[in-house]
């Protein structure tokens, strides 16, 4: 049995049992030790000091100081709400589209309601509460639970099935349940990913720049190199093939071990949809320079442009014929996105393909280690690669409620994107798909000296000024990685749409006073 | 903005901004580099040799090899079950109250079906289906998440501030909610506590023998030294200062940093439950030298012994006059123990003293990089810390459906203690609490023998063999650490009171006939 890591000094220490007269001389040679060394015996007490550089090092744009200023403001329009220039926080800052209003789908929330209290599916009376269908698939998943009422530790074999199911229908490739690892949402997921590929500070992950701040978090907290390939903006933030191999040999020759290469899809916070073609070229990429592909697909069904659609990453490497043998996979879904927007109940899996059983034993023990990810993510998840069919019960409701979520989405992408280009000095590309805009300002040299003069990036100065005058939360591109020399800012298109005109016009006088303030 | 981890040589290329003109010169060295290095930039494939060593090296009990076994008999019994000895297989190996057919709390459940569902409150109908306060209950917990029906990432305010409140009526002694950190369940939180206090494999941690797998897991991934302290069996596992002091000193003078304390109480897998003066000591103790006290306090209302109770370290701690400037503690609890027993729900919560704010702002990074808990467990948790009370509608048979799981436990440690010292060979203390046993078998010559030539432990084989034999599953002493050449096995007293006799009887059956054909 082992104790401790390798440390050999130690481990001599540490394989003594503790009998009487082996403490003794122990501690009469540690007492020795002490006279020489008064505090040998005394670690310093945990501080900002002491504690693991890497999460020091780590930068997480949730919350950053804007966000973390925000709660500030919503907390004074509590208590003193005449003091502030507006009477109400929106928060544009992440992709939480309950937070600004969106409701839950009807079918999804019955199923819920039942699996938590299975007494129910005894009695009559809930015939006039819940839809058909939702009973018949609550009793379904309750009776493929060990005991329908009993919520074990269990990564559920059945969900992990329907979850299966469901990507089989969606790509038309084969998928095996034992592929699919049930997560919290997606952050645990990744953070298992880079946890197993980086083993020190030599270990790279190609991460898009701009990135998801998860993404950089996860590496800088797991002690990896972040090695950035910029999307190319003038080309609607295209993913080029010459910029990935660039940047691969720049840190391979800097002595870099590149391992994995992180692509979202659609993008955050950039929106682009990934054409098909540039999709193959990524995947032959990563099959000639063997590195594991992490597919970020939870805004799959976030697609608004009318000639991209989505397309899985797997599907792609299946269609040109690679299997597990050519290319290690991992894609990762999530149920807070899409028309679902489910973030309060942290549901999520990844599909794990070519990586071989060895591997695939030490992700069951890291998953196991934590024991499970929650059911009720579990089974939503198996929902939404489920939804109702035409012809069930609630078919008609759940593809009402669904088409008004994503149909209004797309108008909210088309004004938001409409208003921006119309500032002075901001540019904005279309969202194709997922929930935000990257617009990019021109700030005023005036701005700029203004930010340095306050210790500030000159896109957080602007996005401090945004929420001081309007309450509107967006996050300064600095948050997520930029060509250096320019200013961004990540808005979500989440607010409601009767609010987005408000919303245009307060950003828009904003802006207006800022560049005049500034000499734009 | 911050590429990578500082390497210099590394940075200075990626601060290279991407001008096609830089391209080439940079692609042009690198095709001279790659002349000479034809590999350069090819990394190995992930693979096992290839991936964080400190991953292969965590070993997890969860699923052991015996539990992987266990689920592959399952599937024979299946598909196959005339080849086994035995119908079904009794999962002795975890605390898992439910998998063994323990039932929910109805008042739980029908808050957790209703908050799901707020469409329900709406209508008259459910007066009939739910008891009045759990309506009362749902309206409160709903109107207090920013909309009723959205469930957004949020580390919830009012939820935080129920479990504050309801810690403060344990304890007697104010609890802030902004100490209270609401996570998936303890693990989550453990491993968030040891990514912050653990920097490098000089790093140690003091750890009880036996421990928790969570906790060796834990500190293996983090790449930490698991400093053992051993708890004394003779003495019913009875915790002494002298060896926490012996273990500490022998630890400084291998030259390990030894940042925190560990103590399970009440005791997993021990099921002792500490005296006040005992907590008293292992305060000063950490006062002392320093240590951060990480205390496991899931099993708080798992208390069988008649003459012991739990006090949580912060009363004892407030009780000594000590403040957050004395000691830095933090305190586990959960949602998976207790009566409550809901381990796929992942609830649970740190609360996080005397620590100062600008870790907590680190504690608060952590927590938001993967943004939230689960909404259903953050609810069940302030739900678990806030009970029905005397006088609500439900109290009555809340407190029925409670005293009866507790006391059907209390009756199941005696049934089994008594038991399993009739067996030959096997001592075992009694369980004061949590939800184990973990008696010590010696194992006649020839069984070690035997085990040896299968190149397994001694208890190993035995768990294996009684698996075999009897369809019951427990794990290994080997999993949680035990003296040198000691062997143990731990099970739970989980199995339904009504089917403890026949897996006593099944477990002595076997005993007797391996003793017998080892010759014991």
């Amino acid at each position: 049995m082992e104790f401790t890591h390798p440390i050999s000094s130690y481990q001599y220490d540490s394989s003594v049992t503790c009998t009487s007269t082996r403490q003794e001389s122990v501690s009469q040679k540690l007492f020795i030790i002490r006279c020489f060394h008064p505090f040998a015996v005394r670690s310093p007490r945990i501080s900002i000091d002491t504690i693991n550089p890497k999460v020091l090092s780590c930068e997480c744009a949730f919350p950053g100081e804007i966000a973390v200023h925000a709660e500030h403001l919503q907390h004074i329009i509590r208590i003193n709400p005449s003091t502030l220039p507006f009477d109400e926080i929106i928060n544009c800052n992440i992709g939480n589209p309950h937070s600004l209003g969106q409701q839950p789908i009807t079918f999804f929330r019955e199923v819920l309601s039942l699996c938590n209290y299975p007494g129910l599916l005894d009695k009559e009376e809930i015939r006039g509460l819940y839809s058909s269908d939702s009973i018949g698939r609550a009793k379904g998943i309750l009776s493929s639970i060990s005991e329908r009422a009993t919520w074990t530790y269990t990564q559920t074999r059945a969900l992990r099935a329907a979850i299966a199911e469901g990507i089989e229908n969606r790509d038309g490739f084969p998928a095996n349940f034992e592929d699919i690892f049930l997560t919290d949402g997606t952050s645990p997921g990744v953070h298992m990913m880079m946890q197993l590929v980086i083993s020190n500070d030599r270990d790279g992950i190609l991460c898009p720049v701009p990135y998801c701040p998860l993404y950089s978090a996860s590496i800088a907290l797991h002690g990896g190199a972040l090695v950035p390939y910029y999307l190319n903006e003038e080309t609607g933030w295209g993913l080029e093939i010459s910029e990935l191999r660039l940047r691969l040999e720049t840190a391979f020759a800097a002595g870099i071990n590149v391992r994995a290469l992180v692509i979202i899809n659609p993008g955050n916070p950039t929106g682009q949809v990934l054409s098909e073609l540039n999709q193959q070229e990524i995947v032959q990429f990563c099959r000639d320079e063997h590195l594991l592909l992490l597919a970020d697909e939870v805004y799959q069904e976030n697609i608004y442009a009318d000639n991209k659609f989505f397309t899985s990453f797997k599907k792609i490497a299946r269609s040109m014929g690679y299997t597990d043998r050519d290319l290690s996979l991992v894609s990762f879904h999530s149920i807070s996105k899409g028309y679902y927007g489910e973030c309060g109940q942290r549901g999520g899996y990844m599909e794990v393909t070519g990586l071989d059983k060895h591997i695939k034993k030490q992700i069951i023990k890291m998953t196991s280690i934590s024991r499970c990810s929650n059911l009720t993510g579990q089974i939503l998840m198996s929902l939404v690669m489920n939804p109702p069919k035409v012809g069930d019960g609630s078919y008609v409701l759940y593809a009402k409620e669904r088409d008004e979520i994503l149909s209004s989405l797309g108008r909210r992408v088309k004004m938001f994107v409409e208003a921006l280009n119309k500032l002075e000095g901001v540019t904005c590309n279309e969202a194709e798909g997922a929930l935000y805009l990257f617009p990019r300002i021109e700030l005023p040299k005036e701005a700029l000296r203004a930010a340095r003069s306050v210790r500030m990036e000159g896109d957080t100065f602007y996005s401090r000024q945004l929420l001081d005058t309007t309450g509107i939360v967006v996050l300064p591109g600095s948050d997520f990685g930029q060509v250096p020399g320019t200013c961004h800012f990540r808005i979500t298109i989440c607010p409601p749409e009767e609010k987005v005109p408000e919303v245009l016009v307060k950003l828009a006088n904003f802006h207006r006073r800022f560049m005049r303030e500034f000499g734009g």
